[in-house]
């Protein structure tokens, strides 16, 4: 449902939706991406993972494996360059260390010494067919001494826990502490007022746990790569990222080359979500080019890999306890958050700190967050990573509250709601937000009027908090002889952000969103730009094509002074017009001035490039209607409307499927998703008929509202759009939940299982 | 052999010999050329063409071929859109009519109502492999009326000749005569002073006729294109080519869509020379692609079809005449320049008339030009198109006026050489030149004055003269964080031309030129930049490249100006370090300042797009040795050194390539290389067996000599480097058979038959 607010646009581009320029590369299957790339004239590569998730490896044998047919070379953490940690070889001081980081970043490529979870790489074959390296793979001999594991949050910080990194030095607010034989990496705090007077003067606090799952950004397309070291030292990847820089420089840097003597061709990208900024397979695909006679090696992830090998979002433990008056404000609040950095330290429990209590102005509070390793696979970002977990804890609370005090908890959050110039989590303090809009939108909506009919049927709202990323962002323009203009981006397409970012330079231009050929290139053929995430691309990307047509227009002007004989002062350019307020008969559209570019003085071209600072955070809101079984437990979601300050939208469309896709992923995520570990750390669910994420047949239509409060910080008003979305889902099910059958769900997800075994317990107590 | 000036270089880039980015690429054999594209996928097109070099098409049948296994489709000129001559469908009007021209373009492609010379397109078709689509095009039916072909521009000219455009209306001094029924698409005229006084106060005249024959680019790699009409409408190309940009509109043209909507991607180029400007499998391939379901589709052409269906360089008839005093001074001058323009108007006329006499300053003189259409394929360009014959022709005269005065052959160019502020032949006068310091070096140098030994051998010499050419060019650059630069450019790399554009951006901005990493990057992803050809891409390339990098330069300063809160203006940056005059510790290198850009305000990208008017023309000289056998007329090459005034040399070692490649070129044009064609318009010697082109056996390592007259038109001094060598070559060879065997040749090639044949004419005279 289209339900952007009913004012007039005041732009001509902006906040329409043409068809997107990759569309139809896409729907007809015709789109490259990495996996598509030729299989003539290259090798195939393997890798060979450990069966284990907490080892000691004694020995790597892969003299058995080289010798097969097919076989061209095997490389194991031995072929990476050496980790040096300080002038004289000492071992590294602190997890800060940069020498510890590097060396965590390569054992997390190839394993040197020990397996901290199951999966980790052990080595890498390549040969001329893929089955020939899968076959040599298994031929690679590796003697372990195999260690207990530990795969939950709370049981890894636990005395006598099995210890990951013996090394591995705790940080407690941003200071080492000395401290070993942990796996709490680190441990930090936000405070705000007096905690203990705030909940002496409550008139309710509920305190409550929860547990949350690690779950997996599930995307279509597996990682894959093709990685060539030439001859002359250069490397070229071509692969499947959202980061495409940030993958060149970590590949650098783990491979001790210089940044820029690897180029990376991103190809089309079949989804991310967070989960393809890091490199797995690109470093080992280097060296096995390298030794197999620098030939091109092609290394594809099976299903499986991905779920045990690549970064997952993290499970946690979480306490949260709130305080507020009998009027309904909320006055203390303290959370603890333990969240699961997997094998290596690096979990988003920072990000998870901000967000907690990020809706509400609370004047006394206190924020503990931990980073603990488990043997599991290390985390990687997935769409607002760490909020959701956090945000469902804070957002069950709330609705507790408010129930108790028979105040409609869309009111509640009103009259709790933060807003500009108030402190945020981490001591600044928020510029212009739609907390408030977005509540009152939530209540407006006659989706929270509608009547529910029926048993066992509950309706729970939500409000989700993501703060969004600004970044480096660099675009090229060229004006074309026929009045178009091309545009060289450094972004991966993810959701139509290649037309998103060309519609603002048309924006500015006064020219169709179709005049635009947009193209994504490689690190050689732009300025740095980070990767596709954060919420960032449109607002950031954007920016940079903003700044690089107004490179244009200027020189537009110019150029019009020039063909005139006018000065350029007295010249304008305003909806793609070029006029002389000195003389009313000189006039171009931006297609004439075009045609006569190469005549009268070349072609012009425009260059963006930003680190803009103005970010504009996003609130996000759920309306859920659920049936609950109370036999079987199984929660039917039968209405569902995502509600999001987007700033300004760009490409209503494309805003709408963010908004969509965040909160399937947000329903999957309460409901069916999780890695199922036993007791060995082995996932027993790698596969997508046991990792349930939802189908069309699971989800209502999803509806989106737009909330438009553009913001101040970007020429256009730009927010960004991708995470926040996922944020709400579990609380606002949860709370449906409780609607339905009367009981508050503390963990994630809320399988029928778990729904029924409460149920249980409930009426027991 | 290394020859530059002893002069010490002022710049720390420039004149250095860098080891070109693409070197291991191509050495190694993994440079991606086009024929290298995948051939999964896609599918093969093959060209059906007229066996018969003049003749009306009465009937094209596909049907049979259509039906046969595996082929998608045929297409024929009825595919191409209909070309519209006048509001009531009108016949062209006249030969620089719009309409006319854009339906001969159409007809050059397909074939619709005539054919014009043997090989020219009937049909396309497109099947699932090569041998079927190769198989089909015999079964297409096509009926033919055969007429008398005229395959020689005298012939062509003459009373009752066939012709081949009944609507062809002749231009006379630039307008329309009326005139039709002729082959003569245009006559011309260029003159000075008072030609019948000159001739009259002459103490020596020598008239002379030359005919030269028709001869090929001979690049290795045969004209290939991939090409896909999509379903957005959108056309993609990749191919070999130097033009990308004038392929892309001249495509789109002929196809009657947007410039814009075709991008083409240049491959690396297998050699060009001036012939792969033109579309001619492009839009048949296009046509195919979208009536075979929009599949790729791809075409490449055999030996035989580059030879009969791409453009040669045209076959001549010249005759001069030259009249000087008895003191050598050269006061009258008359050119008659009859060009073949092939089957459709066109040739490089024009060109050779503004070089026939361009070394002198001849106070009195009148060129006529004639472009004739003759039965041979359309001509394209070829290395300083036209100037090769006619120079041919100027030169040899001028030797045997300095022969007749007993002046030293360099001596009497000396005496009437050219220089900054004379006139032009037509009519605009020369800016600063190097025409005398070329003809001083020649002079100079050791092969001129060292003694020759033995019967049979002579020594010649010539100097050529060609234009240049400016036009426009883009180039972007980005700074990356360790202190290298991304740079690119629409300009094919013909020679190393990356590399000596690299480098003047790395002179500007003071880094090294491994520092740079150049892109030659598609037509979606770039300013509009002409072709790789016309000496062109050094000189305007490689400036909008020093304006990209002044652009970056204005940056940095910017940067550290904020940077280290000075004004800017203090700020200079000088050999890649920036330095503040007010503040002697404050200081950067590049390095070190791009390592800080990204936290300081977002990287920097900088962009330059020229139109550059400087253009400076460019002189070479060749000294020749030969030994000729009066028996047999082998003529040996026996010592050669080619000298040219190049500007300034970015790249001493490509400039240098360039003059040896232009001067082998010109070997072959002298002695080897022909078309033989038949009575019916047939060329018979379709291979590279036949149709000789010099092999290394054939020649002596080609000395070298650069001549550094900077162009004070360009930034660095550059005039281009890659057309005036092939200049010399035929009327040097000339000059040095004639001091060894006593005749004067005036045919080209002087193959062994026709000089013995002139010695045997001349012992009987």
């Amino acid at each position: 449902m289209v339900a952007t607010n009913n004012k007039p646009n005041k732009y001509k581009v902006v906040g329409t939706r043409p068809i997107r320029h990759d569309g139809a590369d896409k729907v007809t299957g015709r789109a490259k991406y990495a996996g598509d790339l030729p299989s003539t004239n290259i090798l195939f590569g393997k890798i060979l993972r450990s069966p284990h998730a907490h080892a000691v490896i004694k020995s790597i044998d892969t003299s058995a494996a080289e010798k097969l047919d097919g076989v061209k070379a095997a490389v194991t953490a031995k072929d990476l360059p050496e980790t040096i940690f300080g002038p004289n070889g000492e071992r590294p001081k602190t997890s800060g260390d940069l020498a510890t980081d590097l060396k965590r970043l390569r054992d997390g490529i190839l394993a040197s010494e020990k397996i901290t979870f199951k999966g980790q790489a052990i080595a890498g074959i390549v040969a001329t067919t893929a089955h020939q390296a899968e076959e040599a793979a298994k031929h690679i001999k590796v003697e372990y001494e195999v260690l207990d594991a530990v795969t939950d949050v709370k049981a890894a910080m636990a005395e006598n826990a099995p210890i990951l990194h013996e090394d591995l030095e705790m940080v407690e607010f941003d200071e080492p502490t000395g401290k070993k034989g942990t796996n709490i990496a680190e441990h930090f705090q936000h405070k705000a007022g007096d905690v203990e007077k705030g909940f002496a003067e409550s008139d309710i606090i509920i305190e409550r746990e929860f547990d949350t799952a690690t779950v997996h950004q599930g995307y279509i397309e597996p990682h894959n790569c093709t990685v060539q070291w030439r001859d002359d030292g250069r490397i070229h990847i071509w692969n499947s990222c959202q980061g495409p820089f940030q993958i060149r420089d970590a590949t650098a840097e783990i491979l001790d080359v210089k940044a820029t003597d690897v180029k990376l061709t991103p190809l089309e990208i079949g989804g991310g979500f967070g989960g393809k900024f890091e490199p797995y397979g690109e470093p080992i695909a280097a060296l096995l080019s390298k030794k197999a006679g620098n030939k091109p090696v092609k290394i594809s992830m099976t299903r499986a890999e991905e779920f045990e090998c690549t970064g997952p979002t993290p499970g946690s433990y979480i306490k949260v306890k709130m305080g507020c008056t009998k009027e309904g404000k909320l006055i203390a609040g303290t959370a603890y958050l333990a969240y699961e950095a997997g094998g290596f330290p690096g979990s988003p429990v920072s990000a998870a700190a901000e967000c907690v209590f990020a809706p509400y102005d609370i004047p006394n509070f206190i924020v503990d967050g931990y980073d603990v390793v488990v043997n599991k696979p290390k985390t990687a970002a997935y769409r607002a990573p760490g909020a959701t977990n956090a945000e469902f804890a804070s957002e069950t609370i709330v609705d507790e509250m408010a129930e108790r005090l028979g105040i409609d908890p869309i009111e509640f959050r009103m009259k709790n709601a933060t807003a500009e110039g108030l402190r945020k989590v981490d001591g600044t303090k928020y510029s212009s937000i739609g907390c408030k809009e977005v509540l009152e939108a939530t209540k407006n909506h006659p989706h929270y009027s509608a009547p529910l009919d029926g048993a066992n049927k509950g309706r729970g709202v939500s409000i989700g908090y993501w703060m969004n990323a600004g970044l480096q962002s660099a675009v090229n323009i060229a004006v074309n002889g026929d009045g178009t203009i091309n545009l060289t981006e450094g972004s991966p397409d993810i959701g139509g952000s290649r037309t998103g970012i060309a519609m603002q330079a048309a924006e500015i231009l006064g020219i169709s969103a179709e005049d635009v050929y947009p193209s994504v290139v490689d690190t050689d053929s732009i300025g740095f730009t980070f990767g596709t995430g954060g919420s960032r691309t449109t607002f950031a990307t954007g920016w940079a094509a903003i700044e690089a047509a107004k490179d244009v227009k200027t020189q537009m002007i110019e150029r019009a002074a020039l063909i005139w004989g006018e000065d350029s002062s007295s010249i304008t350019m305003e909806d793609g017009i070029i006029k002389s307020s000195s003389n009313k008969d000189l006039q171009f559209t931006f297609k004439e001035l075009a045609a006569e570019l190469n005549d009268t003085g070349g072609p012009i071209t425009g260059r963006g490039a930003v680190d803009p600072k103005g970010v504009g955070a996003a609130f996000g809101s759920l309306i859920v209607d659920t049936h609950v079984d109370p036999e079987t437990g199984k929660v039917t979601v039968e209405r569902v409307t995502s509600i999001q300050d987007v700033g300004t939208a760009i490409h209503p469309s494309y805003v709408e499927g963010q908004m969509q896709g965040g909160t399937a992923q947000g329903i999957g995520w309460a409901l069916n998703e999780e890695y199922f570990m036993n007791t060995s750390g082995v996932m027993t669910n790698s596969t997508f008929l046991d990792y349930r994420v939802p189908t069309a047949l699971d989800l209502p239509m999803i509806d989106t509202q737009i909330v438009e409060v553009p913001n101040p910080g970007h020429p256009l008003g730009v927010r960004g759009v991708g995470e926040v979305n996922i944020v709400p889902p579990p609380a606002a099910i949860a709370n449906a939940i409780y609607r339905s059958v009367g009981v508050r769900m503390q963990q994630l997800p809320m399988h029928p299982g778990a729904i029924v075994e409460t149920i249980k317990n409930n009426k027991g107590s």
